[in-house]
């Protein structure tokens, strides 16, 4: 297309615009005049070796030069561009994948290859922040078929790199999709696996909507910001690893759908689906364990729901060829103590080292889980499974190969405390009879989980135990006493979160 | 809530972010650094007289003090701020209605409070622009249901004002859904209508997805922009007025959902209704025609959908106890000739002047449309309405009328020309068969319209029409030589908006 073209020399604002990559023009400049640009247009930018479509900001300020175009951090960096480099300007050109996110709305389904352009042009950054929030809101809800989940699977994983371990291998993964607090099983399940011999890479992803996700917990502890080299050693070492996915590339895209996302709150079952398998896929995962949390207040609240996404996922695994088995879990209350990166990562360690003060739950959990995988792999059956996963972790053999493989990611990291902290306490003698996981999760959030890792909280009790006047009910985290008096305020305006009764 | 409160100084950024409201704080602030804030962080901005929440983003430069606040355009104008007032900043509290936004976009339909929660928060901007994306998304595509829409309709018109003309007044208006290029049958339907006597005082909006609206095109010859005093003033002279209804904030919420509909080019089924209604009502009127064009690449495409469609309008204005008619029409290629607000201005000025290249599908929909409002005035039936709209048209008292209220409202402007036309000349001999509707439109809006009201197309054949070689079938004009190109690139990479048969 014969654009016509203007250039204007770059510099870098200083500005974070998160990942919506924004450009700033003055509005006497004469590409602004002479092109009609006005705030919020679609600007399409070239150097000689990128380019790159950003939301324009008109400014009237003299802390530009006309003659100048000043760039966000993320549109500066994604265009690798330099201070006073010549940046060419334009109109965006029409993004035609952008009809199919209207064709979707309106209700129609879509075709492999509207899904692929769509997912290439997200991970193209070619997508405004309100066109992705568009998608995922037309998408949420049960609103994909089984068809579309496969093809945006699929086209999540061809825009990413792929890990691979050479053929007729038998590589492991587990995932649990969320939705109840604490609940983190991961790094015990592969310790326990990778100490037996399984091979199972795990990269994982950080919270969407929740307090921690496995790599905000294992940040606390290790390294997780491998590059493939990285993990490829760590796995050749230690059979596993407990790595950020995001650092990796693995699905690009999907780490925009996740942002928008979290910040609408909303997690769709055809984006979950793809969204998971497709890192699994890309990881070069063969057998795959996915555990369903269901509870009143979980993200899967009913049984039948929970069937109906076990049966999905297995369906989209098998059309993506790889096994995949659900297994429905409880999730009527949290599973262990901490909530919030480092309280869980002080669980995982109590487990491992098979302390007194170990919570129960989560140890029992995690060996279900490892004794799924070892069934997956030799069909001796769950019982056999979870006499090898006991075995292994009592004898102290997860534990180590827990460290060997913190210490292959890395340095080891020490634990901190948070700065602020607060216990309730209770005022009278009770019975816990339910906690509202939702509530729960957006309290710990409030007090800063995940983003300041120390922030969270400890529950001194689960439901179903006794209180007596005078007991710790939970202890409040907080790196902030702004976040932490804003929790609490939270906590007090919703009575509800602690279901207690006489 | 006793919220931790910290203070900044409030500085005019010079910034404009569109609708959005933007805060911009030093990485190393007090405030970023114990309240643990980071880009794209909701945040409450509190003076003594206002609070506003925007969307934060944070800065590494030395354009901005730790101490001060940067404020966007619109931030700065909505929080009635002046420069180094202090500004009280803290977390934004949870806006509850965001989760019946998820309630919606996971399938539950949304009683009457959900809703007017909804548009109460968007309407005083407690939304950021990805969540009003989300909403829109979540509720286009025949998703809301008829008592939804209802709920929406008077959740509209209750957070905005209202016009009131005394009681047991007929007062009368006029829409048209819109989808069809051209059209603009309003000017010319309201000048009759009041010219017979009836009221209507016509309120109208710009453009949402279309190279213009009434309120653009009427901009070219009158002053638009008019406060309620004004509307009253122009109407109790003249029964009529032909304004833009965002100046008088009768449905500040649908100001809000337009701009981000625009945005994604969407326009929902029953935002549509909604919208259109609830401006109707606030505007007081309680007789009102909708136009609804039917046509393969029109807005509507089968006359199934036109029927469903008016039958929920006809239905949610009973509910709403205002009568509505619906007229569904051709609406296979566009009416009159000219596309863009001041080509349509000039289409409009000749069908008054009754002058004899007057487009007459213009001419003939518009006495349609006024026979209509004749008979739902008095029920003589459509013909007697005929006559009576083509005699007042004949005479020159619609012509007459048109001036009288463009006087009322201020002083007449003169048409302009734009800077740049180009037009395109027949190679070969054919009929034209058909236009692209759709195409159409994004052509004129490439050119520049409706933000530019030169830009623009005059069509110098409709579908039907014999063209020879060298004659010509169309002229672009546009203010921007790059909008020019740009609009030419698409018109010659999409060869079927013009399909001729030899």
């Amino acid at each position: 297309m014969a654009l016509t073209q203007h250039t204007l020399n770059a510099v870098a604002m200083g500005i974070d615009t998160h990942q919506e990559p924004v450009a700033y023009m003055r509005q006497d400049c004469h590409i602004c005049r002479s092109e009609g640009l006005v705030s919020n247009t679609r600007i399409l930018l070239r150097t000689e070796n990128n380019e790159l479509i950003v939301t324009l900001n008109v400014v009237r300020n003299d802390k530009l030069f006309p003659s100048e175009i000043g760039l966000s951090d993320i549109a500066f960096e994604r265009l690798q561009c330099s201070d006073n480099q010549k940046v060419a300007i334009s109109h965006a050109p029409v993004v035609t994948s952008l009809s199919y996110v209207r064709k979707k709305i309106f209700g129609s389904e879509l075709i492999a290859s509207e899904i692929t352009e769509i997912i290439k042009d997200i991970s193209k950054h070619n997508y405004s922040d309100i066109e992705i929030a568009s998608f995922l809101s037309a998408c949420a809800g049960q609103r994909m078929s089984e068809a579309e989940i496969v093809h945006l699977t699929n086209a999540m994983v061809a825009c990413g790199r792929k890990l691979s371990w050479g053929e007729h291998k038998k590589i492991f993964d587990k995932h649990c999709i969320g939705g109840l607090p604490g609940n983190r099983t991961t790094p015990i399940v592969v310790s326990i696996a990778s100490a037996a011999g399984l091979i199972i890479p795990k990269t994982s992803s950080r919270a969407i909507t929740s307090p921690a996700g496995t790599a905000d917990t294992m940040e606390c502890l290790a390294n997780v910001n491998l590059d493939i080299n990285q993990i490829e050693n760590v796995v050749a070492k230690t059979e596993a690893c407990l790595a950020w996915g995001g650092a990796v590339n693995l699905s690009p895209a999907d780490d925009m759908l996740i942002r928008i996302e979290r910040a609408l709150n909303i997690d769709g079952e055809g984006q979950l689906i793809a969204s998971v398998l497709s890192k699994k896929i890309a990881a070069g995962s063969t057998y795959v364990i996915i555990d369903i949390p269901v509870g009143k207040t979980a993200k899967v609240r009913s049984q039948k729901d929970a069937a109906r996404l076990a049966q999905l996922f297995t369906k989209v695994g098998n059309a993506c060829h790889i096994k995949v088995r659900c297994v429905i879990t409880d999730g009527s209350k949290p599973i262990g103590a901490g909530i919030g990166p480092c309280e869980e990562a002080k669980d995982i360690l109590s487990v491992l080292a098979c302390s007194e003060d170990a919570p129960q739950d989560l140890r029992e959990k995690s060996i279900f889980l490892a004794a799924n995988l070892f069934d997956m792999n030799d069909g001796l059956g769950i019982n056999a499974g979870r006499d090898l996963a006991t075995s292994i972790l009592d004898s102290g053999q997860a534990l180590g190969q827990f460290n060997k493989i913190i210490l292959a990611q890395g340095e080891r990291k020490s634990l901190t405390d948070a700065s602020h902290q607060f216990t309730e306490v209770s005022e009278k003698s009770a019975t816990l009879i339910e906690i509202d996981n939702r509530k729960l999760a957006r309290f710990a959030k409030l007090a800063g989980a995940p983003f300041s890792l120390n922030s969270g909280l400890r529950l001194h009790m689960n439901v179903g135990s006794q209180v007596h006047i005078g007991q710790s009910v939970f202890t409040l985290f907080s790196d902030s006493q702004g976040e932490m008096a804003y929790a609490l305020d939270y906590y007090h305006d919703n009575a509800d979160i602690f279901i207690f009764k006489d």
